[in-house]
């Protein structure tokens, strides 16, 4: 069965509910390498910016054979979280994902999907907006467009105003994996290999929740409720206890562009970042 | 109301239920520092023995007031577990605690309170047995015997055969504290300055885990189901971040004696150790 665009296109949005708790709040934070107070400790808990990516996660599974997607191809290329509100630290969260814009980029590069999941708290708070932008890199080629897709966001030509480091541990895709992306890829060295990787990856979103804390640090005292929108690249993969360094570029009022290198390989590994912050 | 040790002693077995899967097990060899596959990892995923500890825990909740106990000064002082069979990784567990015997060390020292937890799988296999001793430092002098407390397994006065050691993370404890036991005392340096510590002090149970780790690898080549018993007092704490050295000497056959030290401050932390193996 080939990709249909219109079958994603027309479907009504997917709903997913998941039961947040402080502990894991605290696992998550963990799991991006945060060991700060508030982000550990269930006495004025706050969640980390960056776990709007796995609140209410997936919300969709490429691998469902009614999509007909070849999902052993599939690449995550971006993500963006807007936070309406601080994020709940418990009670039922309910997701809804929905698809598109789908750009083709040919049968050789294959297909750009957008999908945005709205997550709102069982009390009604719209509490985030989170929308991925995935390749699927044998599905192109299918007579679609490729005009009009989102211009990465400008890294500017001049030395960053900003730079935070974090380091990563040996250990950091095992905790991460324990908050939801449990793919082997992570974890299993002959998965890793099979993929063409020498060991295992760290998970893309747990470095842009690295990276969050970068930019939370940097930008905003590590006041949570201050970080309001944070898009990024994926440019690279992460090894696991490798540095990453974040290099920020104050542009307008509360926003700013980063990218973040791997700092032992001097390797951008996420790029055209936009943050918004109070 | 004053502590009635009888009242302890004739009490009914208390019935805990947990139910485990493949995330807690995995969080469990996180919390005492494994990063081996087959404690991080669901395909071919082994329980560490040490994990008995947690499984249907606690059991008892030594605050409740209608036991009379002065809970503020408790103190964990032995574990023993017994591995009937190796430790599942999913399924219902039913954990039933009973108390006793119970030592009167006078109203200076205090109580000594044993406590047996039988923990059985709901397929019906009976997985460990966990016994704890606990002082009460508040609750001695009751009129009761101090005769007949199981003497400690006394540690060679040689070399030891083996050494083992292992490092703890600055987050050990934060990660460790996920899989039950959140006592402040291991998170919030306040709590900890009240308690006497300069910072927050590692889980005994933690250090316990680590300490079974090296048992696992030194003695039975990290096969789990070869480690079928660790027996050992709490004679320190630990803080995160420290390096923990236990010392093996070989007894009879398939038995061993043990201790724990604190490299950074050459201090036994874990002391009268004693292991079955297979």
């Amino acid at each position: 069965m080939a990709f249909d665009p219109n079958q994603l296109l027309s479907q009504p949005p997917i709903e997913t509910r998941q039961h947040i708790t402080p502990k894991k709040v605290m696992l998550y934070a963990l799991g991006v390498g945060a060991h700060e107070l508030p982000f550990v400790y269930e006495d004025g808990l706050q969640a980390l910016p960056g776990m709007a990516v796995i609140m209410a996660y997936p919300g969709f599974i490429w691998r469902d054979p009614q999509y007909g997607i070849d999902w052993t191809k599939i690449l995550h290329g971006e993500t963006s979280i807007t936070c309406h509100a601080p994020l709940p630290v418990s009670g039922e969260l309910i997701g809804k994902t929905s698809f598109g814009p789908i750009f083709d980029k040919g049968a050789a590069k294959g297909a750009v999907v957008y999908q945005t999941r709205e997550i709102h708290h069982e009390d009604g708070t719209h509490v985030a907006t989170v929308r991925n932008a995935t390749f699927l890199r044998g599905d192109g080629g299918f007579g679609g467009t490729s005009e009009g897709q989102p211009a990465p966001h400008a890294i500017p030509d001049r030395p960053a105003d900003l730079v935070h480091t974090l380091t990563t541990a040996e250990n950091q895709a095992l905790i991460y994996r324990l908050s939801g992306d449990m793919n082997p890829l992570h974890v299993d060295p002959e998965v890793a290999k099979a993929a063409g990787f020498p060991r295992p990856i760290l998970h893309g979103l747990c470095t842009f929740g690295v990276a969050g804390r970068s930019l939370l640090a940097a930008l905003a005292d590590n006041d949570t409720a201050r970080i309001t929108r944070i898009d990024a690249r994926f440019s690279a993969p992460v090894f696991p206890g490798e540095t990453i360094s974040t290099e920020i570029w104050h542009e307008g009022d509360g926003t700013a562009a980063f990218r973040s290198k791997v700092v032992e390989r001097d390797l951008i590994v996420l790029n055209n970042g936009y943050v918004e912050f109070q």
